[in-house]
């Protein structure tokens, strides 16, 4: 029987609860569909600031190396705010992505029909919504160099460099390409190279990767346009093509369009080597530990990771399908719309009638 | 009589049309409250190409700087596109921007009831929005060094630099605070102190110029949040405080949460000189010289002149309630949603309205 090994990380805040969620399901999934999953919990985050002192332990990143894919809930708590930012969770974060080489952040934007109403844009306007932000997840400005902050006369200054090389540009460039092709053929690539130097590269590899995939239509846009575009009329985009601070933010302002980024699962991808799947929302300290947790983002990122990290295409339909059915059977955590004869239930309750619905 | 000299920067596209509409207007209000205008047209942008081969000649520079006020249409035009990032009419902006010293843009969003129609936003979630993004200008990654693009080993690398200085950072802030403080008195900062240098010094200026404005309440948010906040919740925010990046990606999602960017004006003002007045919209050059134009944000604009530039706040008041009249008329250009009993009129006829409602 072919077996796998998951790096799992909890992280923090409601990470636990909905990973206890996603396992059992993955469990149930993987054993109906013939093969066998060997789980590896680690710290990260948070949690491993706790256990270890510092926020990616050497252990956790080698774990995660030594896998086959890593499932990842959310990390980040308050009370870590004020810590020097290299020690803080989100720092974990950051050296995990650049530790697996993750270029690639996909995060698609789907509207659920059962829970369009949340949405605070008209039902006419984001009906169909089906988009996929593609980022570049471990260049721009978030790694780049020189950075830091420098005493001057009678003053002080603070400085990031935003980078991109060809090879990184092209490098993500091909993965948008690759993913619009086989969806709507669409392409869309978001810069600001009527300012800046760095977006001019990236425009310009851009338009000379186009020169591989022909069959796919190739847009530009200004970030700010994009960011008043995906209000307007979302239905526009097929794929989004980002830098990493420009993905960040559009595909934030992206996943609440949906009005339920509880919902929404995402993928980090290098060449080679484990992917990262996890959900699109953060660890939700305030609800931590209540039983309140959605934990369908945790699930859909498991269906992902089925999918895209293990080829599991059977197994990751089943779990999928298992969330349709839940929903339309009207089970709703406390972070969804209820409707007309709708069930709310705790993240432990919507993992049992998940699991019931395999 | 007072006289206030007023360089009129009528740009491209749609510009001039909007332009006449608002110098006409001017005439008859600064004549109804007593004091007179004198306008000095000036070229910019790609009208500034065309005439001299530069899009902010020396001369337009100085005018400038001499008069009271700028008024500022709009610049751009596809034909520009292929020039290097330096000879094209956004540069031309920038320079202005940064030669007059224009640290501080305002941009008030506020819904217009006659128009929350056109929102792609549910009623009951832009109902009453009332915000100001008051975003720093001449800072940040728009103007930071070194930039450039630089041949490597097979290879090439392009990078931007994103700085702030202490000194910059309080006199935006101090902006920011004194706004609010005459309006809802709640600041809220936006930033990405979790993963960049620059923004961290910026959040620890602002904690720190809060303490001279102690009676506003200060909030931080990351960058990614904001832009989901606003279109979740854009009630929760008074003023928005933000970098220059920052401030062009969100105030113009926030403008687009109102349906309407035909209506929304800008200033930019410095610690001294003259201000800049301008629409948000940009120079339209699909509709252009076909009389199909929206002057309102430019007449808007204008009042914001004479209220914040020249401080004649009677007559930006005349101003601003011809525009109410003539809504309520029902008068609408052809981006403004038609409700019942609506009358469709161009730019010129809308200038007229605009006129006879004085
Ligand atoms: C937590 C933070 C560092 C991270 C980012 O900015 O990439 C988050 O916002 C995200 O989008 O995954
Ligand atoms: C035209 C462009 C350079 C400009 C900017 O980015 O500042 C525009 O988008 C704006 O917001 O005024």
């Amino acid at each position: 029987m072919t077996s796998y090994r998951i790096t799992l990380l909890a992280g923090d805040g409601i990470g636990p609860e909905i990973t206890a969620v996603a396992r059992t399901l993955l469990e149930a999934v993987s054993a109906r569909h013939g093969f066998s999953l060997q789980f590896d919990p680690q710290p990260v985050g948070g949690a491993a600031i706790d256990a270890t002192g510092e926020p990616l332990p050497a252990n956790t990143l080698a774990a995660c190396r030594a896998a086959d894919a890593v499932l990842l809930a959310a990390i980040g708590a308050p009370r870590f705010d004020a810590l020097p930012r290299e020690q803080r969770p989100e720092s974990g974060l950051l050296a995990l992505r650049s530790g697996l080489g993750l270029f690639a952040n996909l995060r698609p934007v789907k509207i659920i029909p059962a829970l369009a109403a949340a949405s605070s844009l008209r039902p006419e306007v984001i009906e169909g919504v089906d988009l996929l932000v593609v980022r570049e997840l471990i260049g721009g400005i978030y790694f780049g160099t020189p950075k830091g902050r420098i005493e001057m006369d009678g003053g002080v200054r603070a400085f990031n460099t935003m980078v991109y090389t060809d090879h990184e540009v092209d490098r993500i460039a091909r993965v948008g390409f690759r993913l619009a092709a086989g969806r709507r053929g669409r392409l869309c690539s978001v810069d600001k190279a009527n300012v800046l130097d760095v977006s001019q590269l990236w425009r310009d590899r851009v338009e000379a990767i186009h020169a591989e995939f022909p069959a796919v239509e190739l847009s530009h846009m200004y970030v700010d346009n994009a960011a008043m575009q995906l209000v307007r009329e979302p239905r526009q985009f097929d794929v989004l093509l980002t830098s990493n601070l420009f993905g960040d933010i559009l595909s934030d302002e992206a996943a609440m369009l949906t009005g339920s980024i509880g919902m929404l699962p995402s993928a980090s991808l290098g060449s080679e080597g484990p992917g990262l799947f996890e959900p699109v929302h953060g660890s939700a300290p305030d609800i931590a530990g209540q039983d309140l947790a959605n934990p369908i983002a945790m699930v859909l990122s498991a269906a992902m990771l089925l999918r895209v990290g293990l080829q599991q295409e059977a197994a990751a339909a089943t779990l999928e399908t298992a969330v349709d059915r839940v929903l339309a059977a009207g089970y709703r955590t406390g972070d969804l719309l209820m409707g007309e004869g709708c069930t709310r239930v705790g993240c432990q309750a919507m993992g049992e009638q998940l699991l019931a619905a395999l």
